[in-house]
């Protein structure tokens, strides 16, 4: 058995198709081969439709999923963090202390969150080609750029619901994904982060582990909550050792199909730039984090995002520097090229294709300072920009605007803007005056970019000035500009929307010249070499993450490490071994409640766990489901093994880090007095389940046990 | 600070000198002014001899200590398992169960356990470089041999102690070390393997860790505890984060001192070769392992010592296929040639060395094959090996033997020929078919001495025919042979020591072909480098370790790990996490006492910690002293990490790792019901001291509680 697997594994690998476990793959497409073959596991339409219908997008980054008939959502605390912190004041930290709504009532509504269900998804490819037919270059891209924002509006006028355009293996299909949108979002529960994270940045993507990093919503409809017609059924017990186990959620990108050229364009120019750009941050910004407590409070989400950006980042780069991984890409590529070369009609359509990309991404090498550097940061100076650019994209025709003004975005983009979300002028200000800092001494004074903002005065003093005068923090004044339309944004006197009036045209000038000398070549050169892959392996190969629905699949199973190995999974026994190792110190401190409840606890209950699931950044808060597909647990995080998995994926030690569900119920009815929530969780009825409008077609009624 | 010191070590390494926590140290020579520099601690004379004297040597490969006044000593399980398993019949299997004595009369006598305590060191250089002066080659070698052994006779004989040879730095010094042996040794406690060894292979070599590897022995004297002059006292607290600590033990081999060329023959013949023959070993054992669960518990200790060098030496492998080191290593030796070649005096006497090691070690490579594959295993073989040998060993006069046959040696050569340790001969068969099997496929059927082995037949047959009719595994049968004298042996019809007496002429012509063309140059260009590494830096390096007894110090301190940090200490609670988390299964299936004790146990207790001293194998059972020079710890493996630390040493990630006292005594008060043990080792009276022949000179009496 152990032979023949391997065996098997070996002319795949050689044919160019997946391993086990490898990929994020599409609702549409499922491997339902591999799946069948090596599990025996039937992977039906309804199973696809009920689990999809249950995922849930968190639109600023992460997954979720309905696990209860009455709307409740979870997530990860890392997804739900900027909520978490946006709600919070002072002396009322639901941060650091967690929070527990006991009723309905109690339950407190995010500030501007939004939630995404995928109801429909519906394959336009044919549209797109019929409508480019003949075209080529920037003719070609504008009648595709137009018969998208078309077909875009016509859907989501239809259905009245969002329609996200989304493109697919490299641009090979096109599709609209229907959202069902929800903005009344109520947070339920959430623990103390000292837990949800516990163990900090050091053990951030790494495994054995010991957090409780979840985090409940309710969705709500019409002021009620929200009866979703799909939701997981729970199983505290989890899966076994071994069990299939499947997530579906939202990876937000991979780079797999991206051509040597562009991989290397990333390992020397983009990756080190990002690193040295986080590290800048990081340092900027915990200056400002140490000026106090209140300081530090609101600094935190960020600093807690580039430094796991930084660790993630950092993890893909040494896989870039990996000579194996490399060795794989360039086999993988050489062999693609020679099968494409050998059949003469694919080499006519398609042979042209990695040179002129390589040639792109020289161009974009050459401009690469201009590119990366000329550019603003916080939360202020973007918006400034948003507004400066609708000012001139509004008079343009809904085609020729730019994605986000066009009427299909315009609603999201707006409300982007007028997020009520509080703004931290002294935390602006230092941002703002580093990221100036940076652009002068990479660009140098003579920079337009550089001229446009500093107008010959310092960054220091230029970042005090914008931030001293600007009404931008206002909402109602960046409503109110936008009411007044383009004419009045023009001749604003606000010095923010000044600077970003006089920057705008710049960065629209870098735009067109990447968008002529890179981009117009780039975009046709990249779909054929999807186009390629497509015709060469078909959809047996999953396309890359894009931060739409994919479902992974994998086992729970454990991996070496350091020399040893690590097991699938955690026992709370650990969480406290690991606090006492470290003294109870800085990332390593229990909160109180997990001090002084130690002996009301089962220890032996499973905390965490690993399996094989191929995720990325975006699937945090995704559900890890049994065949059954009941909730086995929730992912948060991959081990540091898992970071290269952005370009390749490796069964041996890439692993997807879970939340267990047993220790969400042993804490919430242990030690967080929450019995009502774990029985809401567990099927079990406290009170008359609330009448449905259209009950789930593939879900068996919630179990009715009495407690 | 940090700066400083960081300014400080980068001297350091320029300078080609120690970095803080490199080196292990002999007792004439410690780092005083470092220790002084780093940690304000001023090392004494007499904080020397008390550690020194209170260390003990385990002659079959490890290290222990005097931890009451008494005589017991503390060393590793792994350290006493032979004895353990030697000690164990059917029905009562100390290995599996454990053992503890209530009473000295319970106690166990071990079946040929030697411990050794050094009560003086003299340095012999002086009579070396006078008895050689004038002469070369072999003439040198003959006569620094017969005035060594010379002196190594005089010295024992003048004071009543075993008197062992040391060579230092390459052989730039030579000293006689004395000491106090003791062969009347009993066992008084051993906790089960499972938990001595908990975590298994896979753990072994790793950090973070759970191992109860502890073991307890009394030396007796006449018949009587003996009462030691020095023994170390006891801190149940164990040493604080950061803290500074000493081990004493015996480091068996380093070899950081050897030049570029015989570290390339390591890596490129020595090593591959151990891994390969460990591999083929492991296989053959396993498969008799298997047979039945005697022939386990037989074959359990072999495994365990192949499978701890399989890691071992895969990871100084792994150190020698890692480039960084390699250049170091490469940098060093470039650093000290040019150093050599800058010096008129210096060039003249040692420059010359590295290139006659080099043509040395390139004529071991072209007979590598015969000098590895001509060897016998087991046993038996060995045995009969040894008896042919003393038959023409003992014809010749005492400066022309073979050192183990001169009269200095040969007490012990015949105390280990006439162990009563069982033989298996079942056992036996199997590993002797398994090494004739491999010396015919690599050497050929051709080879002398694989015909003066098989003689025609097969490898099964022959190992079949030997065991079958040999008497070797009588002890009388051994004795009766050597007491009848070499004429005897030579006429012998037993068939083992026929083939002994047939093989041991090819392998004594092997080993006078490697004397004079290897070992003849080797070992006097060895001595120069050695001399000029001394000529350069002299006693500022410690000199490579060859199992005598050696001071190292270093800080208690966790280590980056795979992403995250491992913490300076476990705690209890890992026990279970680990135990758990694996299902409590195989190599982490805790013993029934573990698992039914856990309710009386506090699980806050450390159980394993790291520290930054530079150990290796042979430091297992090294008491981890503080400044004060009690026991805080008990050294018993290194982390992965360590292992590239027979060439070189890097602080930032090499940590050797110890049990905590704490465990111990937890334990043993509250699963082992040995609360007179550990009273014994907190210094807790339970009943009237014994008196004492001679008094701790620098050790307090111990302190009088009442429990």
């Amino acid at each position: 058995m152990k032979t023949l697997r391997k065996t098997w594994a070996l002319l795949l690998f050689l044919s160019g198709i997946v391993f086990a476990g490898e990929g994020m793959w599409t609702f549409d497409n499922p491997p339902k081969k591999l799946l069948k073959e090596k599990y025996g596991f039937d992977v039906t339409q309804e199973w696809l439709d009920h689990v999809r219908m249950a995922s849930v997008r968190f639109n600023d980054g992460g997954s979720g999923s309905f696990v209860s008939p009455n709307g409740l959502v979870m997530t990860n605390h890392h997804v739900g963090l900027g909520q978490l912190q946006k709600m919070s004041k002072e002396g009322n930290d639901y941060v650091e202390n967690g929070f527990f709504a006991k009723t309905n009532a109690e339950e407190v509504k995010c500030v501007d969150l939004e939630l995404n269900v995928l109801m429909a998804m519906q394959n336009v490819t044919a549209n797109v080609t019929e409508a480019v037919k003949g075209k080529t270059g920037p003719e070609a891209a504008m009648a595709r750029r137009a018969v998208l924002a078309q077909l875009q509006k016509e859907i989501g006028e239809k259905s009245g619901m969002r329609a996200d355009l989304v493109s697919l293996y490299n641009g090979a299909e096109y599709w609209i994904y229907s959202y069902k949108k929800f903005t009344d979002i109520r947070l339920v529960m959430a623990p103390e982060q000292q837990i949800a994270f516990f163990g900090g940045d050091p053990d951030n993507f790494t495994f054995p582990r010991y957090d409780l990093d979840m985090c409940f919503f309710r969705a709500y409809e019409n002021g009620k909550p929200y009866n979703p017609p799909h939701y997981l059924k729970w199983k505290t017990a989890g899966a076994a050792d071994g069990e299939l186990v499947f997530t579906s959620g939202h990876p937000g990108s991979t780079a797999r199909q991206q051509t040597m050229a562009q991989i290397e364009y990333l390992r020397d120019y983009q990756i080190p730039y990002q690193l040295k750009n986080f590290k800048r941050r990081l340092e900027s910004l915990k200056a400002y984090s140490a000026r106090g407590e209140e300081q530090s409070r609101r600094a935190l989400s960020l600093i807690f995002g580039l430094e796991n950006s930084q660790k993630a980042i950092g993890g893909q780069y040494s896989g870039l520097l990996d000579k194996n991984l490399m060795s794989k890409k360039q086999n993988d590529e050489k062999e693609l090229r020679d099968r494409v070369n050998a059949d003469p009609e694919l080499k006519a359509k398609y042979a042209w294709a990695w040179d002129t990309i390589a040639v792109a991404m020289q161009r974009n090498k050459e401009k690469f300072n201009e590119l990366s550097y000329r550019g603003v940061t916080g939360s202020l100076a973007p918006r400034a920009l948003t507004i400066a650019r609708y000012a001139a994209e509004m008079k343009k025709p809904n085609g020729e605007r730019l994605p986000q003004y066009q009427d299909a975005n315009l609603k999201a983009t707006l409300e982007n803007l007028y997020s009520p979300a509080p703004v931290y002028l002294d935390f602006e200000q230092v941002q703002l005056q580093d990221r100036f800092e940076e652009a002068l001494e990479v660009l140098g004074a003579n920079d337009p970019w550089v001229k446009a903002v500093l107008e010959g005065r310092t960054p220091q003093a230029t970042a005090e000035l914008l931030i001293t005068n600007t009404r931008i923090s206002d909402v109602a004044f960046r409503k109110a500009l936008i009411e007044a339309g383009s004419d009045e944004i023009l001749k604003s006197n606000d010095p923010m929307i000044k600077m970003a009036l006089r920057i705008a045209p710049i960065g629209d000038e870098m735009r067109q010249w990447q968008e002529k000398n890179v981009n117009a070549a780039l975009a046709p050169a990249v779909e054929a070499t999807g186009k390629a892959r497509f015709a060469v392996y078909g959809k047996e190969l999953p396309p890359d993450a894009n931060f739409t629905l994919r479902l992974s699949f994998g086992e729970v199973k454990g991996f070496p490490m350091n020399g040893t190995k690590a097991p699938s999974l955690t026992t709370m026994y650990g969480l406290y071994d690991r606090a006492f190792s470290f003294q109870n110190q800085k990332d390593f401190e229990l909160p109180k409640r997990f001090q002084d409840g130690v002996g009301k606890l089962n220890l032996t209950t499973p905390m965490n766990f690993v399996s094989t699931n191929d995720i990325i950044g975006g699937n945090s808060g995704s559900p890890v489901i049994n065949a059954k597909a009941e909730v086995v647990g929730l992912i948060f995080d991959g081990n540091i093994e898992s970071l290269p998995g952005r370009f390749a994926y490796s069964e041996e030690k890439n692993r997807a880090v879970s939340v267990h569900p047993g220790v969400m119920i042993e804490t919430m009815r242990k030690l967080y007095d929450a019995n009502i929530l774990a029985d809401e969780l567990e099927g079990i009825l406290t009170k008359p389940e609330p009448k449905k409008e259209s009950p789930a077609k593939n879900t068996k009624p919630a179990k009715k046990k009495k407690k």
